[in-house]
């Protein structure tokens, strides 16, 4: 059986404050006290793994050690078939550009185009199908930890469409849908999402609710 | 010998501003009195052509036919080695987003994504060659025309780099130099660009000088 977070403070391993107060707000009316990493002084460790579950692991263990309190910590990208599941952790990276010195921003358009420029060099018949994933981790002081996979499966559309959402979302058209990510009303987003997936996976083993 | 375009007036086949401005500049010097086909309600051709001379020419012909007057137009853009000269003349095209309906915006980031994914799956070992391409069109009303065409060498890089110029310049470096187009200054750009060496080319033969 799964070790139970109970009630108390739980260390959520992320300097986004976005993404601590979206998890507080999913985790606070389980008794939970989520504090972010960053209000400890934390530092986030590289994420040096090859895949999501190590990456959410690395950082709640990284949390978990630093604080001696359980750490929650995701991990979450988007994955060609045709790209043998790249970008998947690398789904930032290829976001990343030096636009000039000193500011490396993100450029989501940029990423979307090369993936979209590698399957079209595998010609027409190239699988368009992809899956966006969430892992969940969470690591206790003294080693224990658990994990909860969400996923979305659909398909890859070209050109972009929509403005809404984040990421590859205007390139992604989820199993069921015509319409991206990006055209979907956020709540319609929200029923269907990975990260969704796995917080329902987390608050039904943790909790005994979904 | 080349049909000389003496002094009067000129159309200059395009609907933008800038490009207006910047050639009616360079013209002017001439004796040339330079009027946009969009002043005199000339349409645009659609851009059919497989090659930049098949599109500077459609389309100055056009103007040409429908104002009586030569007419001058270009057409330019980049291609890569290791993608047998693409985008070539879909240069723009690979830059046009959906990004919300109605809003058919150019999104150049994304372009230069598809372009180094499109190499990027080529292997590690793809050439990173290419070169700007700028073709200026005369047509005369009676058929005849004359052709210049430009060229500037370089390398693709990635990430981009730099935030001036236009298009692809961000991750285009010109032979000898180790900045990109987008890092370099207007006046370091237009002593080397296809546009300068295309212009230099059409005055040296119509004008007798560069």
């Amino acid at each position: 059986m799964t070790r139970q977070l109970g009630s108390g403070k739980l260390v959520i391993a992320t300097h986004n404050a976005g993404k601590l107060k979206e998890i507080a707000a999913l985790l606070e009316p389980y008794g939970l006290d989520c504090i972010s990493a960053g209000a400890l002084g934390l530092a986030e460790p590289a994420e040096t793994g090859t895949t999501f579950v190590e990456n959410a692991l690395l950082k709640a263990r990284a949390a978990a050690e630093a604080s001696g309190l359980p750490a929650l910590a995701d991990d979450s990208g988007m994955s060609a078939v045709a790209l043998d599941g790249r970008p998947g952790v690398y789904t930032a990276d290829w976001a990343e550009r030096q636009w000039f010195e000193g500011d490396p921003g993100r450029d989501w358009f940029m990423a979307m185009g090369k993936v979209e420029g590698m399957i079209a060099a595998k010609g027409p018949d190239a699988p368009r199908d992809a899956w966006f994933s969430c892992v969940l981790a969470i690591a206790w002081p003294d080693g224990d930890y658990a994990v909860y996979e969400g996923r979305c499966d659909g398909q890859l559309t070209w050109p972009p469409r929509g403005n809404l959402g984040f990421g590859y979302d205007p390139v992604f058209v989820p199993n069921g849908y015509e319409q991206t990510f990006a055209e979907l009303q956020p709540s319609q987003k929200q029923a269907i999402s990975h990260r969704s997936d796995a917080f329902a996976k987390l608050t039904a083993d943790q909790f005994g609710s979904s």
